[in-house]
């Protein structure tokens, strides 16, 4: 009764997040051109004083997938140190997160949905409850909350653009 | 090489999400009742005006659900009238979809990452396709925006309530 394999669940499901997100990221500087603001003012954009700001969100969408590509194949993943503050570091960010995403040879993550999972204040999780109960929701709760920010910011971004190309 | 079955990997992620949807809800309820506000007022909010507000976004997670429980089992969903104004309606609504997956003979959706998906605007989708770059971008979509709507508006909830039981 399988049908997809770990990787098809994970790795093209991120960098098709990650791509969108850079695309939009893209739209944002084209709007704060026409609007003549400084682009770098939307990266400590935030929806709330106690939430990430744009530059966490991206932060933490590349760390989620970077480290479900970690945890499921047994390959590091780069570190970053979330030093970014401009949205060309953050879109620099997130092409070395779709770099490495991109080596991860498929065949890595065979036998992964059995593999043990460790997560922090949260304890013990099969791979393939950890991918689909926390690693996927955890990255686009952090996509469509940067989208959010972009919005409420008036950036002409919608759900297409969220979605990225679909296939 | 294939390790989720395509219900596994739908059904019961939309209801986790859904039922932290809806225990999102019932905080707002009490933050409302604290804060001494109309709780409706909530159901109304939006994070821009060109966007869908919280009872949009509920509806919207609950059709994307109940649709792909459609179109990848074959048993017809039921039909929602976008009626609801008010927080116990949208309880009720989720409640609803949440029957509705819950029906689901796991059975049903063998087969279904093959099958074809045809969508407005968009044509025609494997179902598995559907699943990972549609069906499952879009719901988290929809509940993301619910739950950072809820964050603007001062309802103390925090990531671990978007993510639900982690299992």
């Amino acid at each position: 009764m399988t049908a997809l394999s770990m990787h098809q669940a994970s790795v093209p499901v991120f960098i098709r997040g990650l791509t969108a997100l850079s695309a939009e990221l893209e739209k944002a500087a084209a709007s704060a051109g026409e609007r003549k603001f400084d682009l770098n003012i939307l990266a400590s954009a935030r929806l709330a004083p106690d939430m990430l700001s744009l530059a966490g969100q991206v932060q933490r969408a590349s760390d989620t997938s970077k480290l479900s590509g970690e945890r499921l194949s047994g390959t590091p993943a780069p570190k970053f140190e979330d030093t970014e503050t401009t949205l060309p570091e953050l879109q620099a960010r997130i092409a070395k997160t779709i770099a490495y995403l991109e080596s991860l040879d498929p065949v890595l993550f065979v036998g992964s949905e059995d593999k043990t999972i460790t997560l922090n204040h949260i304890g013990d999780l099969k791979g393939d409850a950890y991918l689909l109960s926390f690693a996927l929701p955890n990255f686009f709760f952090h996509v469509a909350t940067a989208h959010a920010i972009l919005r409420q910011n008036g950036v002409p971004v919608g759900k297409r653009d969220f979605l990225g190309p679909i296939a």
